[in-house]
């Protein structure tokens, strides 16, 4: 085994340094030992977590207590847990295999924490990588997909991503090191073995370097990808507006289809909603798009982007005045003034619905709400958060907005009401 | 046949308008003959080009014979051409499928001028495309090699990018039209056949729609693509210079290494010499690499990129004056005057070579040409193109630098030679 080529790896990817200490994610297989061993000897100070999910009947146990006297002899600490892998996963909705993957990864940090190390690390190797990314375009993928396994992903760091799964075998039988063998039990795995015995063998009477190639290839788009995602940002930043995005300025980027997709997928939209929004684009104004937490919705000049939250209720607060002449009505949206003797149905605050109508102050004839906000230019979000007070069925304040001309003060007004919007 | 789905595809992508004339590329085999007959359902205006290559003994014959039936028949001119491939391929010095390949596109084209037809119009289809994708990701390949067959290069289109083989040989058969069969001649072909053959329909059994999520990966990383040669656009004018690439800027770049590859590699320099130069910038300064055109060079702060043009001589005009008082001699760097009665030898023009030494004007003592240039903050290539004037063996001048003293115009001067660089 040539060691130089790991610390290599792990000093040029900055995956963790002399002084760090390790958390060893074992399972008992031949890369998390092989892993484990050469970290040691490397001179590393390592400790080591092992997960039984009980999935595999006396399998479970028998690599349990392989990895018991694994860590015994070489005199490192062992965390172990226990799972009801099956149970979790009915409990969360999700299959036996993710959520084996979230009980794992969420242990394996809180262990991470409590044991003081700087990184957990996993076996991963150079053979995951090549499976991973052939995994990935079978079954559909982007940029992300195609560059493999990265080295490094916050506490995670794969050291093992310079070596092929041939030279950890080699160099567990170099140093005499038994390892447990993994009945397939995962879907995953299943599809993985599929490649790995089938696909590659064939792939590789095209080409014998097949591995070496796609291993280049996934580097090299990790590299497109950093310069994609720079391009993303600055466009990004170009066409965001504080509601949305601008629709015009989407329009005239280069690629407006995938940078939609970038903004509007982080927020739950999926693919062929995204399709449905972008095509929206050049239809009319008004088609309203959600996500689980995000709403869209095309208007003139923007595609609005809002969060589902409930709109905030404004509180008012309410004061009578004797009205004097010196009394001056205040101008500002904030503040309504009312004749007190014309309010003679209780008060109440809601939200403006379809079909509402009012006078508005100054006018004689009624008019609709909804007129009224268009004429306003709201957008479809300020529409819908528009609150009204009323005077019993009649609408005396659109708030922040306009009074209704019928509770105006006038010359025989006696007592004023003043309601302020404090929201 | 849904023709409307051809149509828009056509349309959605401009590759031609209706009033377009279409050169296609007709072998005979069933995607040509397809492309044919479904552009002209659909009203377009075509003629045909056929390229009997003469590598099938009596079946290019054939193929030959049934195409000009068929064009016969659909009434359409028909241009053929004989081509001795192989004597072509050895000329060349490439491979008989290469020059298959250059033969026919040159050709295309020559003839889409002489019969005005705006477009070359080939049959590649969507099962092409995803060939293509995987025995490019198999033999190793960068972004662009993973957006397979793209609809429109040029004045080259393919109509049936939006069809797959089945639905063609579906649309043959409908239509009752003929077709011929290849026997396989390439070793791409023979290639094309196993992924055809072997690796997609194993790929198939992991994921039944393998075709359908390999063209939209492929669509999605076209949009990518564009968005990283922007970026690589942008950083490339961040960090050239008149000179070549600022070397502290290139290393704040993102992804330095791979930008260099996108600067150099159209240079026409190979991916080992590229990782060679990368490796090379934060060596000493004074390596240079040189591919068939350009040479590069570490220099201090710069990687130094020049054509590899021969140094351009300097053309120097001479001229005699008597010297009298009111001489005054001219400061520019571009001229340079002597006491001609000091020349007693004949003068040469050369560029300077290392041991090169002279005692600039003013000093006493000899100095090195190459630590006088050193010392000048010449970079390497500024360098090799210093030219030097003699006398005999002696330099007199380190053109348009500094004269020497030994040559100098004294007290006892009667004749200057002035000598002015007109390059």
């Amino acid at each position: 085994m040539n060691m130089q080529k790991i610390t290599q790896f792990i000093n040029r990817n900055k995956l963790f340094s002399q002084k760090d200490k390790i958390l060893v994610a074992l399972s008992g297989g031949a890369d998390s030992v092989a892993l484990l061993r050469l970290l040691l000897a490397l001179g590393y100070t390592c400790e080591a977590a092992h997960c039984n999910f009980h999935l595999r009947g006396t399998e479970s146990d028998r690599d349990e207590t392989f990895v018991r006297n694994l860590c015994k002899t070489l005199q490192i600490p062992l965390y172990i847990i226990h799972f009801s892998t099956e149970k979790e996963a009915k409990k969360r909705h999700v299959s036996i295999e993710m959520a084996a993957r979230t009980l794992r990864y969420e242990w394996f940090e809180k262990m991470r924490k409590e044991c003081d190390a700087g990184v957990i690390a996993i076996a991963h190797h150079q053979d995951d990588s090549v499976e991973t990314l052939l995994l990935n375009l079978i079954r559909g993928t982007g940029i992300n997909g195609l560059q493999g396994i990265r080295p490094i992903n916050g506490k995670i760091v794969r050291p093992l991503l310079c070596l092929g799964r041939k030279e950890i075998i080699e160099y567990l039988e170099s140093i005499g090191q038994e390892y447990v063998t993994d009945s397939t039990n995962f879907q995953d795995e299943y599809t993985r073995n599929k490649i790995r015995l089938n696909l590659l063998p064939m792939m590789q009477e095209i080409n014998p370097s097949i591995k070496e190639s796609i291993l280049r290839t996934a580097g090299y788009l990790n590299d497109v990808s950093i310069i994609y995602n720079k391009g993303i940002e600055e466009a990004k930043r170009h066409i965001l507006t504080e509601k949305g995005i601008d629709i015009n300025l989407l329009l005239q980027e280069p690629a407006p289809e995938t940078l939609l997709f970038e903004i509007l997928y982080p927020l739950g939209f999926n693919t062929s909603q995204i399709k449905d929004i972008y095509q929206a684009l050049d239809s009319q104004s008004g088609k309203i798009f959600t996500s689980a937490e995000w709403r869209i919705a095309k208007d003139r000049k923007l595609l609005l982007i809002q969060s589902k939250q409930e709109p905030h209720k404004p509180i008012l607060e309410m004061r009578e005045y004797n009205y004097t002449p010196e009394f001056i009505i205040p101008q500002d949206k904030k503040t309504a003034c009312f004749d007190a003797d014309k309010i003679s149905n209780p008060l109440s605050l809601r939200l403006w619905k379809q079909g509402d109508s009012f006078i508005p102050f100054g006018m004689t004839g009624r008019k609709k709400i909804s007129d009224y906000l268009t004429n306003c230019k709201y957008s479809i979000f300020q529409k819908e958060e528009q609150w009204v007070l009323c005077c019993g069925e009649d609408i005396i304040w659109l708030v922040e907005e306009r009074t209704d001309n019928r509770f105006r003060i006038d010359e025989k007004t006696k007592k004023v009401l003043i309601v302020t919007c404090k929201r």
